[in-house]
């Protein structure tokens, strides 16, 4: 069930909303939004009745929800969420870009990738310091001392850091020196660690298991939110299929079926999705022109030396010439509106 | 093994090369490019000796060739082809926009569908007379009195007609009617439809198989070049996999593989890819940004009545608008050079 | 619509029904069952009128088909069908065992083989004439003086033939030579071959396309049953996946999904799935454990020298082996009932 | 590397050549098998040099391990593994029989479930207590009061406990109640999990992941393994291709292809593979005849009173009959040479 309040209801009538709906043993969600909140109801097993709310101030229907989902629903938000990460945001008009090498090598390899980034003007550095590999003996990160180097990359470039947590003890870590908690593909459906970070106040970057379907990718989205955390991006990144000329197969057409359904904002991962340097400034184009919200995008400044996935990584000169040519899709595709200095 | 002609090379000097090989049995394939021309060689079992070549006048080189296919490969040809289809091209700097109702219902519907394709200065018109169905009970198509009424069309608009041939009597009737024969997705490997329209000189618009893989998509072209045919025009339409929120999922990498391999023109097909109306605008701008060659799309004047497709076909106004869009894409991306008048 | 004639019904009964079908203009489809025979109808647009015939003599029941398919169902005719190939069959309690080399390559290979073949006990042999080869450039076959040698294998060693065909000439050819049509996977959604075959009398053995759904494969099926041909077979050979292991994946929880819903026999290509000799044989048994009707199993006599799919055929010892052990199995699942001589 | 012992090596030895492994700052991994002990190494970046182990005494060889994987590798250990799990074993001549509910709903449940499964000679019994669910909002198990019910099971039954663990905490539990960890396939890349398991001193039922490669199925494994738990037990438990017929499609010939590659055993999950009850039977036939080292099998007393996916449940007296039909199967296949009483 989810309860929209009337456009003029105040600040009390939603809490006193959330009260009924405490009072019940049940969670209350409330999503204020452009025009009115909504406040969606987890917790329930079955119906709830809607003569518990119906009559209190400020409400203005009490809606049974019949699809799987509740909170990355536009039925509760139907304006889309602009999610604040750092001191930036990811879903408003501005494309997102989120840059830098696949893993943390060293502080110096990070602060050249860094530079490359910052001087492109994105504002979102991205970069691996826990790297969950097919085989354990394979390069595992460089741990905490990984996220202390990309802490410094933050005071000194003012980018905001995008990094991957495999596990609780990872959350901790990133949300002490990260500004986004990024979860893995090949731990969408880890249910624990879904929970966990639902519990943290960092923003969080899901990214589609490989082979999840729509269904299963906005339902992991709701087990983070069902525990209060609402800053969710989702992320596609290629799925599995019989393709063997890319690594995996970019799945675009996710980023109009998310949209039609969630009010949660989509970014899209050609670097990871093609495995093929040749491949990523296409699909990267292809991924703003179907509306993404942003790329994440792996640039290293010497990708023959990168520890890992360097046959992917963008040389710095190819990420600029790139940039520019998304910016100015994006510009073509949603022209920002002049504000009119007063 | 292909021979290379030197940038001087006469007509004089290819005859003589091809003589030769028809000579040894094999069968000659000569492609003429923007620097020089190069003879691609088939019908040989195993290698052929270079020193049949290298002293002919006007050679510069003969080449071993190691991948599977010979004359879909830029070894052969390092150029994009343009291929002509009817009094119109494909693979040239302009966005080839293919349009019009999946299939031809009457005359009507089909005169009404094709102003709305012509009015949008699209050149090719589309709209299937032959209709491959899942079931044997469903609506199979006008035949041969639907593709007279696309005959008219090119009368009246001046519209290049693409239909589809599923066997060796379709194929006639299109060669008769219409400017370019499609094969469809359940056809590419179709080995014996493919030898036919090899032996026909109308170019080929050849679907991607739901499950092929690149090299068996571009061996299928091959089949057809092999034949004498050289007119190939490739159509991505969407592979299938386990998504189920779209009727297939369209592989928009394959348009960089095949660029990087071949020098055919590789097109994208958002309506069949996505089966949902509302999905087709934003896959089809994807697919101008990977650098597709051209798009088709369904668009039919009364959607809700169409007897197959329906649910994909673009409305008249949604089609002008996103012809519109990527007509800027195509400009913003590759900035036709201004001709200077003398 | 179907027509369920009472267990009385005489043929007249049946044939009055039928004329009433075909004034009506469409087409009928009687199918004579142990307890009854039931009239599948097919030509019509849209439901029958059941006043037609419900009042005819002999008549028990009309009854509206809602699924896509009619001939093929159980519905139709409940008990399986057990088809006539040569001078066996296919679908009764005895497991089908087809056996022989991929490709006819020379009469003395075929001739071993099918010594092999005879000596196991085995009633089909199976070997390609005309191959359908993913290169232009492949071995295509040796057409019809191929199919003379294996109309030799079938006066000298008493087995029943089973090939391919890829068109309608080939088709022509298959029916004068010999005893079983297989429609290839790559032609699985051949509709123009499908129909063709649905009007020869020879036996069809359909392989599934390589990501043919089950509604596809069962509507391929109906495709040739609706031009009069019921004899049909269908043969899982491995689905394309993301597998790499294995050439295909081979989807054996087909058979109890179509023995559900169809009378049909479906059996089993380990061979071609898997593309590994190791493999074959328990993929093979597995097969058999599943409820397949029967095998097609790849044996050459010298693997090694194999002009196509070498890699995957069986070694004449390692085929005797397998044979005797599906026979057991065969026997355990299915004690054929002891006929008391009188 | 791997170091291979001679024959008549002494545990000493043995010993000797872990302290070098040791001092060199890497991991020995001993084998003992049943003609010899070898010794696998990790932790070693790049390549060690064996003139520190050829001189050592029982020393009789230093292999580089060329393939990504090292401990779950025949070229370790030649013979089959067979593991223990609580007092009986997985992985030797009998077919392993691992049987009971989905999900631990109630004592009462499990124990009419236990009473089934006991009496059918099974030595294993499963049962969820944690469920990983695609939603939030359903069902999530019964916890830690739901591995005490199971623990029950075993005391009154002797039933070895066979339920997953979804996270450290839920390891600790089910190693405290329970005999057998099961590792589900949405955290078959839960690498920090694995690491954790691999601590443990209980057998790792490791499922695959729904669209898990054959590599990145046993280097899971190896994970576990490299943290020196080697007890493991693989198990296939159906993929996700296109077909929507079944849950997921049961990929039978990776139990070959792990048997070449492995000393592990493996064992087959027909019921979540298909998610229909009709299905089971056969598939479990199949796996059987493939040879797997034992089923997984859901049965439930009640199955349409199952609170999670009660619709592929077996009832009891299909169970029974299952369990006869591959007990025999399994006797015909890999007939129990008869020990002679002295």
């Amino acid at each position: 069930m989810l309860i929209v309040m009337k456009q003029d209801a105040t600040q009390e009538d939603v809490e006193r909303v959330n009260e009924v709906i405490e009072k019940l043993g049940f969670r209350p969600h409330p999503m204020p939004g452009a025009a009115r909140t909504a406040i969606g109801i987890t917790g329930n097993q079955g119906a709830v009745d809607r003569t518990h709310f119906e009559n209190l101030p400020g409400v203005a229907d009490a809606i049974r929800v019949t699809k799987p989902y509740k909170l990355i629903s536009k039925t509760l938000r139907p304006e889309k969420s602009v999610i604040k990460v750092g001191n930036a945001t990811i879903g408003g008009d501005e494309l997102a870009m989120i840059a830098g090498p696949c893993a943390v090598e060293s502080f110096d390899q990070v602060f050249e990738a860094a530079e490359i980034v910052a001087s492109s003007g994105a504002k979102f550095f991205r970069g691996g310091a826990f790297k969950p590999r097919t085989s354990p003996y394979a390069f595992q990160g460089k741990g905490e001392e990984g996220l202390k180097i990309l802490a410094q990359v933050r005071e000194q470039f003012d980018l905001n850091i995008v990094t991957e947590a495999m596990d609780e003890h990872g959350v901790d870590l990133v949300e002490k020196y990260g500004d986004c908690i990024q979860i893995g593909t090949r731990n969408m459906q880890n249910f624990s660690l879904l929970k966990y970070v639902g519990q943290t106040r960092k923003p969080v970057l899901l990214k589609r298991g490989m082979s999840a379907t729509l269904d299963e990718f906005l339902l992991a989205a709701e087990y983070i939110m069902a525990e209060g955390n609402y800053d969710v991006i989702l992320c596609e990144r290629g799925i599995r299929t019989f393709n063997r000329y890319a690594r995996n197969t970019l799945d675009l057409s996710i980023v109009p079926a998310v949209h039609k359904i969630s009010h949660l904002p989509v970014i899209v991962d050609p670097s990871h999705a093609t495995g093929h340097n040749y491949m990523v400034a296409p699909m990267a184009k292809a991924g703003v022109a179907v509306g993404a919200d942003g790329l994440i995008i792996e640039v290293h400044p010497c990708p023959e030396e990168a520890l890992c996935d360097g046959a992917q990584a963008m040389l710095p000169e190819q990420y600029f010439e790139l940039n520019e040519q998304v910016k100015a899709m994006r510009e073509l595709m949603f022209p920002v509106k002049e504000t009119v200095a007063v």
